[in-house]
């Protein structure tokens, strides 16, 4: 175990009815604040009329900023800090995905600084000040409820880059279940493969004697597996909601990783392929972390025995482990497929051609990834592997 | 899985050397600290030396006061809180184990109320306004250094009672598991067992619908029947070491708790036997705990069918599962001898006679427990099958 710190002291606030706490929370940072969301599906199912009349009850006014996308874009948090500025905003609420989150912590930290808020993520500058957020979270996926991290895009020439830092961790998170029932089933799972690669890009190390990290990681990922299913059958299953909201910020609150080397190569090129394609978060990774596992596993075939044998059940095969391996890595890729997601980059019509451009972009600052790490070479089999 | 609220704001510096950073955590709150401790370990292994000269090179001016003894003792409390408003006290620096830093929360708690600091343990009071405190573990067991919990012996009737209170979370806490090496085998041991205890106590639940922290819990447990037997054949083995205090920590950082219905009737039960006879809170632990569990199994046999299973790897047997759970908890007393600890009352010297009292004071506040409500002639019961 290596040594490490860990702090999180976002404030969770589970279940249901919680969203009717938001005004109460609210209330312990700001008196102005700006209401930041994504499109219409906080109209719909309600929540939307919820928060504005929690709000009202309790006598705090507020900005709305909507129109967060998928992969949230550089232009709309600079709209977001100019009306912060303008109208003298105290506090940010995120209602959304995290998406959301991610542009509301963008918006907060780029509202004290004089300079352009994409120096935080092309690392000419750092955070200094921000202006505190709560979140009310719509999508069990991101983790960036409790997280310390906003990954955003930049329009002018669609790089997607991320930050960290602790002074954008949201003041709290309400995590009402029921508030996912509406969701999708491509955006149950979609949300669901990105909880799984945050525990993947965590477990899969070199790093020895990780025994505690390495059991809650298992853990995590097969109350996954179990409850992942049963949402995408039975939409309103509170109990498989519930495990698979907590489960989603557990994953990513740092916990998992805590004493070991991450990973985070799988979600370089995820994260290229939806700069350059807009396509879906978590559809990138069902994609891209197979064809990750078949190109690297034989750097250390005791841990993927390890991941096959204690996450997928897998019988071991003692006369030859290999065997055990693919058969836990055939078994993440049947799980995703099952779960409706793609698992290879021609079923989302990527075109071969951006291979190499893809490539490129990933490792502009460098190789990417720890397990092993990946060059420009490397990412191109990857990304052809997975066609 | 229940509506809950989640928050533990106390940053970890986790790992070899961590002591040396101690003056500049310390700094960001006071500037004139208390240094509590309890005998002289602390200045046998040198930690006393480093701590002192950390102070001096950072300028932190800072008074004395050692002498915390296991199950402490609010007379101690009430000095440390005389000491803190004479000398303007901005902070306190709790080095060594739970009883040293339960000690300085509640000092911590008493020092700007003007009533008697017992009132926040017999629920007379709630903590206002506590200075800060500060922690460097010396042994992994009672998860204080993360919690808002602090557990006082009142001299006067050997009353042993608990509180909380978010505002006596350690502000920080330094978790070297070097420092650990010098334990005696019977106070790892012990802590183990209380450790252990602390995911028991939420583990055992009748709440439906807990994947998550069921798996955590689960992981917790067997990362330490793997690693404290490890590390009582090699005490300076520092996985092993390392490994025990962060399960340590996590065991009662209040995540595994979360979306449950906690226990702690065992705990109540130790206490009693703690508070009259001053054994090791280890020590009663695991005395109890094989009892209890013989006493409430019928209740819910899954749970316990479970606990068997995915904790101690017994085969289920299908056609008797009772014999699964007594073969689960029959392994659960072995490995508390085989650590050292003691499993029966006899092998503490503790009189049949004080049966009664023992039970009469466990349940003066009412039945204790929630997996089963345990009265006063269920304490009995218990008590009589751990002789």
């Amino acid at each position: 175990m290596q040594n490490f710190r860990f702090e999180n002291e976002t404030k969770i606030i589970f279940g249901k009815d919680t969203e009717l706490e938001v005004a109460t929370e609210v209330s312990k940072y700001g008196q102005k604040i700006l209401l930041h969301y994504g499109g219409g599906s906080i109209k719909k199912t309600g929540l939307y009329d919820k928060v504005i009349k929690s709000l009202n009850d309790n006598d705090i006014s507020y900005v709305e900023l909507s129109g967060v996308k998928p992969n949230p874009r550089l232009s709309l948090v600079k709209e977001g800090i100019d009306i912060c500025r303008k109208e003298d905003i105290d506090f940010i609420l995120a209602v959304g995905g995290g998406s959301v989150i991610d542009s509301a912590k963008a918006i907060a930290a780029g509202v004290k600084y004089l300079g352009d808020v994409w120096d935080f993520f092309d690392g000419k500058a750092e955070v200094g000040e921000a202006i505190p957020i709560g979140t009310i979270l719509t999508i069990p996926a991101t983790g960036s409820e409790t997280g310390d991290t906003t990954i955003l895009t930049n329009e002018e020439g669609w790089y997607k880059r991320s930050m960290s830092h602790k002074n954008i961790r949201p003041k709290f998170a309400i995590l009402n279940p029921e508030l996912t029932y509406s969701l999708p089933n491509y955006q149950t799972a979609a949300g669901g493969v990105d909880i799984m690669s945050h525990v993947f890009e965590r477990y899969f190390t070199n790093t020895l004697d990780v025994d505690i990290t390495d059991r809650l990681c298992e853990g995590t990922l097969k109350c996954m597996i179990k409850n992942l299913p049963i949402a995408l059958e039975e939409t309103n299953n509170y109990a498989a909601r519930s495990e698979i909201m907590w489960a989603g910020t557990i994953a990513h609150n740092g916990l998992l990783g805590t004493g070991r080397v991450e990973d985070w190569g799988s979600h370089m090129i995820a994260h290229e392929i939806s700069a350059m394609y807009d396509i879906t978060h978590g559809a990138t990774l069902s994609i891209i972390f197979p064809a990750w596992m078949n190109y690297v596993y034989q750097d250390n075939i005791d841990r993927f025995v390890q991941y096959a044998i204690r996450v997928w059940g897998v019988e071991m095969n003692f006369q030859d482990p290999e065997k055990t391996v693919l058969e836990g890595i055939e078994r993440t890729k049947e799980f995703f497929k099952k779960a409706g997601m793609p698992t290879s980059l021609s079923e989302v019509d990527i075109s071969r051609d951006s291979i190499e451009e893809m490539a490129e972009k990933c490792v502009l600052s460098g190789p990417v990834g720890n397990f092993r790490k990946l060059f420009k070479d490397d990412v191109v089999k990857i990304l052809e592997m997975a066609f």
